[in-house]
């Protein structure tokens, strides 16, 4: 072996570890909840997280992976009611939705987040293909009561449009808006809608990129983030309160999709440029995995 | 023959009558631009119009047809802006279109009036599958330039994803925003967008559904209904004047679609009920029908 | 709405009415017998019903049902046994059948029967192709016995060859001879050959085309047709004589069909002008159906 | 060696030779003309020729050549026109066909003949389907005038109905009927039917089964049959008058086809017991054939 | 008949016996076991045995039987270790294979035997395809043990890359080395390897030639060749002493492979030329053959 | 960005440079020459070189490229000639070719060097499939002449099977010993079988793995390797000297590949480990790259 030779041995060494992951991972479908109620990027005026989401969405496409990212959109819907005057009532920590808000929600969620995630895709290459849960059936919801009016719960999703964009090379970005037998549109959780299309497609991940590092044993210690989790020991970090506010439907989401057949989910830190890469690709990883 | 069976009997011619048009356009892209500046019945609360609308749509396509919609929505777009307090400016009869008010437009465009249609046609089954011309490259515009910010004109058409879509039975329903190289999206009118789509699609039929009877010889009178027309006729009427203002794009796309492959381009009177399947399926129309 | 519009209203009245059954019944099976003892059209020199009748079959295929024209030919065949000074011999109703009776009735229903209407149907295109029982172990029959000669039963069809036929959109027209495993060929009674093979097909209906009007509670009074009968109540009509003579046989094969899989049974007037498309695209029908 | 092997040798040698012309043959189309105007043997009560031709049309089959079976039937269609008392009548050397001698003709072709050699080949399995040259625009014929009636001359071949017989491992019986554009039906040459079928059909073969030796130098010397012949040679012998008579259709057959594609054409002496399996599988030949 | 055609009905005869035979095994596997311990042709200077059998399988191929070629090479694996001067030790009638005898065993069997094989059929087109056991998992081995060295028996067998070549038409040809877990290389036994793959195969028959008439019941005389033996028959030989020495082994994979699905098994005496076909196309054979 | 995910961040960066390598490559036919006169890894008991190559072919399979292994082994060849006392003579460089030396060489390539080539590959699964030259018309050649005996040049490449592994995810390893029309055998240059392998199957890349750092602009200077040429530079350097002994089948096979459509050809330095991982999949190369 030749001294100067070094760089390029180190670049074999991850090469070499990085291949098998490529390989195993290539024709499988893993779905991205990107973004939503605690991770504000899209639409905020500092888009830099989102291009280099959008180039690591391109790059798992491109060695055979199958994207399907899934959005949220709770602080923009938020600024557009506040522009058009019209006030914002949360019950329970849920916000209430007469007709007039489902309206603007919609439009913010597939009129404008949405399209901000296509977009950013796209520059490169004619990759992505907007969705809303409407849209041939993908997801069905019931109306979940209790005073919310269109806020709906997921009863059913349909892969097939899915399926058949993933079957072209094509990336679903769908924005969480379901509808009943009756046709009537409901905003549904986004967390929990990604979960859902996880299931419903026999994913191999569901990914949580958050704005936290993680899950913690302690959430106010730094040093003490969990590695790896079973399904049940999470169940146990939401039932003591260590997993509390809006981790709480990501971890939910994580215990019910790994034991419908979901390999893994993942709760990752999008703080940390091209997380998705790393986690996927080499041995150590950047947030909390999931496991059966 | 007996004589109580008439009615039968008159059934029968009209199947008759029928049936070779359905064989004939089994399989066949109809493209129909619905709605739009001369029409605007949807998301105006007197949705009757499109709810019988989409019965044909459902219908079309349940005989094997392949309908394609298309649509824009300015008269949405400037109830929206009003709302908003941002003044709406137009030059040389076109609307002024800066960031803001792109963003303004496509919000209700992909997320109010194209879900609007989708929900709709999906009331039918799981039909209608919401797109914008920005997705998987779909609509290629440039910027018109003249002061009017992000207004483009078509370039190019990609039928890839409308294609897959209609193999899978499934109805596109296209609001007409498109994106040039960078990514940068633009207003684009949906009469000449509907027209571009019927061409890349080599559409056997590109139909404009109005609020007109047609195009007359002499627009006031209504006797005048000119039933067939030659491309070349349809220049004459534009270059004289008879066919103005928003008839305009619209016998332009027509002219232009059908010198370009399109079997047979229609006017048709939106406001009488079916229209659609009277005008496909028997010897009689209800319009203004453009040949090469 | 406007006034004048009215015929093209009822016009798309009937289509709304019609295209949801041309979409339920395509790429459905449907097995009409014509003629026989009962209707003697073909041949006998007044062909307007055949014609009509072909237009028929020829409007079902091109709207993507699988016709299968099943025939028999016994007044055809006494005539020519009565040209060649060959004496008719009937014991309980049915033909003695000696070899040169057989090898005339096969002249007659192949050579010529079959060949009319197949003829009649070609007019409208290349569709028909005439087949008897024989061809590639299509009709697998045995003896009868009684002294009847080459009078057989039906205990087997293979289905192979028209499911070929009716994928290449062609239209099977089968003359029912029938073989034995030794290649003897026997005279098949045409009704229950019909009721067999759209068995075998698992056809969506098997239709009888008649000279009547359908089954009456009272054979006697015109007004007691009965539109809709169960199997089990058609057998009571058979038990108690009210179906008697000719009309015995295609009760038997109705009854049996639906029973095994066939979706209905249809006894319709063939007088009535195009009564198969009257039938399969209306809600009214034109005769007695017989459902499970 | 071992000397008692001697037989098996003799076996190994004819099977070296034969399994080559097997292999070459395989997937090959071969059309063969069987009896007709020279060749009374079917219908005539002597039918042990026809079983030995059966059984060899099914070896054929069933080593995957694919045989067409192309039949006329002059003698029979004599026989039955004089027990129904009608006057044979020959204008040129060619039978005059009113409409009356048509449908008889037509009734022995299909109705007889044909289902005669069907039911001959299917004693080996169902293999064969009888069909008429009506059928599926099959033989596309006008009329010859002269006062001929309805005695046609061949204008087109659709070889696609055979072809997916053929695809479908089924062996097709034509009786050579033909139609005009308006669906009248016509006579025709059983030896021109199958030359213009082996054409359509792009044969490796056409085959004549004559109850001569084949063609000779001297038509009066037994040891002067001709081996191998051209297209040229043969149109001399024809033009000379050493082929005269029944043999001059199949000469000029022979001729054309070759010219059009046929890669041989063979006049066999069908009195040789399985002469089609020893011309087509061994190095020496029982006939004339004819090359390019 | 005319009696000079003698020749050509005796031909046509045996033609009528052999066809149904290429009929049936058409589209079969075949796995013969060539050469080996009692039979030294290949390598020995004498090759004219090599090349009647290479014809042979040449014959079988084409027409469309699939032929798998299984060799050993002990006499030459020999003489190479005598001209290397290694000694060849021999334990209970085995050799034991060390490391450098492998090596030998491995050049001698892979680029001598097995390329010897190809050859002489490759004269007959580009037909054969060199094989290890070792190539793409082809044996499965463990080592026998009882200080043998590196003799191996098979414990697997993966048809895959066999049955890929089959279908490409290709021969393949078998080395018989195979490989455990940890890819260290065996020599195996060429008659057991040759069972098993014929099972692997689902093959219809298994055969071995040899250089001895088939299994005779009383070993010295000539006369009492079994034509016919059960795999219980050909047990109770081996256990009785009847069958002894290198036929050992080849009674073991008979009695084997027809229990685990192979039709037939046969011993064949490959003196007689072409006795493969003799054997395959005809009713009398010439050999022992073993039924379950 | 927090400080101590630096190495996620460095990790991150290699996989967004090798990312976009791999899908451009997936797909992609990689011809790697292994071994040969200029680099005596195999079979020296120093195989360490071999585990890694093994380990990097496997790795491209894995992602989605189809290498395809060629190799000599010049020095193996002599050892066994040596060992059998066989003289070994030279002429003009080459190796004089008896047929004793063939059957010698082919033992060596076929039967030991690329025995143990599989036998690497498959430690990583059942992946590699050795092969000949004389397999199914793989290499043709004719003999060279100039008394060098069995020395072959080659005159084609037939890669229909190489074709038909890589497409069932194998790992063709060729032998190059190639064949003329009538079977006989010929030792062919390694260098030159590569290229044209190359060619035949429009490889993407050719790769030469040697014992050099690349092509030196000075011979004798480690610092002036030449890291891209054209095919023209390449003449020139061969013309002048410059790249001579070992090196010039080598420069030709390069300049001859890129001209006849192979998009670039390599020499690698086969000493630094993952050479060929390093080569593809990053910016930096290690070696000599040729393009047209």
């Amino acid at each position: 072996m030749i001294a100067e030779r070094a760089p390029a041995a180190a670049t074999a060494a991850l090469l070499v570890e990085a291949l098998p992951y490529i390989r195993r991972f290539a024709g499988c479908v893993v779905v991205v909840k990107y973004g939503g109620s605690t991770h504000g990027v899209v639409g905020d005026g500092s888009d830099s997280g989102l291009s280099t989401f959008a180039e690591d969405i391109a790059l798992l496409r491109s060695v055979g992976l199958h994207p399907v990212v899934v959005h949220g959109g709770g602080p923009q819907i938020g600024a557009l009611m506040q522009r058009l005057g019209k006030e914002v009532e949360f019950r329970d920590g849920l916000r209430v939705t007469d007709a007039e808000t489902l309206d603007i929600a919609r439009m913010v969620l597939v009129g404008k987040v949405n399209r901000e995630i296509v977009a950013a895709i796209n520059v490169h290459g004619a990759l992505a293909v907007g969705l809303s849960g409407e849209d041939a059936n993908l997801i069905q919801a019931v109306q979940r009561g209790g005073d919310l009016g269109f806020v709906g719960d997921v009863v059913g999703v349909d892969p097939t449009l899915l399926s058949n964009l993933l079957d072209q090379n094509l990336v679903p970005v769908v924005a969480t808006v379901g509808t009943d037998d009756a046709g009537q549109a409901y905003n549904i959780n986004a967390d929990t809608a990604a979960g859902a299309i996880a299931e419903a497609l026999s994913a191999e991940k569901l990914i949580f990129l958050t704005d936290v590092e993680g899950i913690r044993a302690d959430p106010a210690e730094p040093g003490s983030l969990l590695h790896q989790l079973t399904a049940a020991e999470l169940d146990g970090l939401v039932a003591s309160g260590v997993a509390s506010g809006g981790m709480v439907p990501k971890a939910r989401a994580c215990a019910r999709a790994v034991r419908a057949g979901v390999a893994a989910a993942h709760i990752l830190d999008g703080r940390v440029s091209h997380a998705l890469l790393v986690e996927l690709f080499t041995d150590g990883g950047v947030g909390t995995m999931v496991r059966p």
